[in-house]
């Protein structure tokens, strides 16, 4: 599906820094950038890095001037997904794992799955269909937590928002990666830009490791799931911020918008008994 | 210079589930390892797996028979280091660093250097020199904070140990590494064998990316920093646990040594004023 | 009912201090001491001190000497509860509550029910019986809380033991006074000798007012409600602390024993469906 | 010193509730309320409770109506202060200490005294008189925490502060109060109306328990320590709230003064060196 993806973001520079930005659209074999733009605004030369882990397109510049820099990001991606059946689907036991998705179980930043043990065993525990479980635990998370705007901040972390149960799409996100891990289920963050978003924003949902392949989980339900362009994924939102700003710069405005660039689409969502977990590669 | 390190250690497995274990000396250019033995009795079939991240070597097993599983592993080990001077050394900045050691500058688990950016600035931010810097806050830590065996426990992390004061080598390096990343420099958690460690027992210190290279700092200063044999680096504990357990299985008892098996050892240890920076490769 | 008590605790004083210990049984007109005897071996003056919060008894004394302090408490008590019919109580209305209880909603150092308020409302928010409602909220935390000595320490709060499910009695009750508060219920900290409690030991559970009366729950289901002598309450365990110690003074042993000092005593639980609740006044 | 006290408070009120509001000048011997004047707009009647800790004055009152609810408060306050000389001030023993005094020793929500033993006696141990002491912490928290409003949240206690360095007068206070109880000294919050306070607003600090009276200190140092009227003192934020909602009612806007209500006001501040404690009764 091909899909419109912008972005403006202004900062203003109070002395020389530096800020890596996380904002392009990742090039994988499911999702093409058809044709992307990027502008330093006024112009600064920019150094595209890949991160070791995930892939991501981590776009680096100094910003040595006093006064504001905008940054304009637009691109036409197609991305397409695809629908695997979990009916029959058992748990990959951690023998099998390979040694690239071990570290996802690992407890991190904002996901702090060693201290969710107990508490995910006894929600969910019983559960034998990984692929029911995370359905399950992402609808936990859905009817108990409040969506809220302000709540949390950039410190919150799913220990904080599993009794606080308030918060935003990257308090959904930690929380439903620190109950999978807690149950020995590989889980990453996952950034993109979203359709039908609103009000317009970055998101951020999850992705776990269920037979073999990535599968998408959304605990907010703000959007469908097949309407997001993968822009990075990492253990947690410390991995993968929009951006690292170094120095004295401040973020001051932003703009996001996702639209659809053809005709056709036709929303995908896990509905009540539903086994088809949707992958972006 | 050559070192004899030895562990042994017991499970007590009640049903099947899966081991890996991060005991083994890393191979790097400046760390050979001359021979090593490792079984597992009874017999169990083992997968050497190597970590993306820091190339650690993990031992993969199942366990799938009730009972006792005893672990050993031998090895002769000859490694050696290097010493910089850091005297008219500038911090690298964020700008030149290289894509894989972004990542360490990230807040993790046990670093939320995110929460320490006040703190560590108004301790150290007037120190020019990035040597001296994480020298001064090593000797902080070793001042301020008590070696306290069972006062912390393995949910402990730098936020807590910067205001209570105390815990074990796993805490001094969260919070030297977490100081470090508060202060733009990348740091990363290191385990080993330990010359001269007393009791005897797996070591855990830091390394501090200085000059474009890894710079290792003990702000336990309980053994000499070139008596070390590197079996892991890693974000924090989560990613270098001695072992990781999959299932109902118990740890029950270890063995670990570390001895010299030549002669000549002159330890190296920070003095005041010194600016020789140690690293292994 | 007629009780035994007793406990004798031991102390290591290394330089001069101060101690202050609540370990007296209450004198209420539900809970007569007919006897008790006090002693400090070797002898040291003790004052007694009424606190202005719950009446507790505290023995004041200082210890000047260096060695062993022993001190030795005994207790013949006679003491007697009441029940109360639950069944068409509504919730006194904070309208109404007398100024002394309101404090009880306040949150604590152990009781953030500030941090509990969603979660105490999605979880027991739809119960309208206030007694069925505490009842509820004391079975979940037995259900879902592990009792599980070691695992928690004194700085652990209901903040912790919500997610990390694991603890003992303190760290159950001051859950149960966290989601009572939450729910907008007057809860608090009750420590007492404590009949059939194995091992022996001092206990600890909670007590919510409802209907003008302070009525008891225990969520470790250890004992009987009706088997307590009661010797303090206060906001969470640290107003009711055993034993305050100012110096550099060790705790080292304790026996505590509570035994039947007269025949026909008949357990009180609250089982499935009842609407019974116990009070000592 | 005579001084014009005057607030003003909207709530919106969406289903029945109450509310507590604590906003009264405190009647001391040393603060006398020459005037003063309550009203609540639509008319409702007023409860006045005394805390039983503090005697601080509660407006208990229920909001049965939807819609909008402004209550004025205006006062001409009297008071006056005391200042003590505590160059020979030694520490008052705990065990010379009044009962009633004892609590402020305790660990409270937002004051986690009990976290804080060691780094307090690191950083102010080795000072011997108590008033230097408080002073010395006092000035420490106005050098390393940054007045910051929108940082902190009513969630945040000492034990972030410590640490993240930033929040407004009541983390200020709380910050005090904690690093006092961890050093032995008893100390309480302090709210208050103030004078030069910009912008005008209630304000929070703290008092210690030194020879026998209640000394202010504010690390803020945004008013003079004479200017203050005291409206409550308590273990901390939790016991002093400005106002205490039950029900679906909502704060909306605020106003608050403090002026001058007679001549000649010099203002008062603890200076380098200074041994001179100022003390409200």
């Amino acid at each position: 599906m091909k899909f419109d993806v912008f972005t403006q973001m202004e900062y203003v520079v109070r002395s020389p820094g530096t800020l890596i930005l996380n904002i392009h659209a990742l090039r994988t074999p499911n999702q093409t950038v058809v044709n992307e733009e990027f502008t330093v605004d006024p112009y600064i030369k920019v150094e595209e890095l890949i991160s070791a882990q995930g892939e991501n397109r981590l776009m680096r510049f100094e910003v040595n001037e006093p006064g504001t820099v905008k940054v304009t990001y637009k691109a036409l991606i197609d991305n397409c997904y695809e629908l695997t059946d979990y009916h029959e689907q058992h748990e990959v036991m951690v023998a099998q794992l390979d040694v690239t998705v071990l570290p996802y179980l690992n407890p991190s930043r904002y996901c702090q799955s060693d201290k969710l043990y107990r508490l995910a065993h006894n929600l969910f525990g019983h559960i034998t269909n990984p692929f029911e479980k995370v359905v399950t635990l992402t609808d936990w998370i859905h009817t108990n937590v409040q969506y809220l705007s302000g709540y949390s901040n950039a410190q919150t972390s799913a220990f904080d928002t599993v009794t606080e149960q308030a918060g935003v799409c990257r308090d959904f996100a930690h929380l439903g990666i620190a109950l999978c891990r807690a149950l020995t289920i590989p889980a990453r963050y996952f950034t993109g830009y979203a359709y039908k978003l609103e009000p317009a924003d970055f998101h951020a949902c999850f992705e776990a490791y269920l037979g073999g392949k990535w599968v998408l989980f959304d605990a907010t339900k703000l959007v469908p799931l097949n309407g997001l362009i993968k822009i990075a994924t990492g253990r947690d939102a410390a991995d993968t911020a929009i951006a690292n700003i170094f120095g004295d710069v401040t973020f001051t405005t932003m703009q996001v918008s996702c639209e659809l660039a053809e005709e056709g689409f036709e929303p995908v969502n896990y509905g009540a008994g539903a086994y088809q977990g949707l992958s972006y590669l």
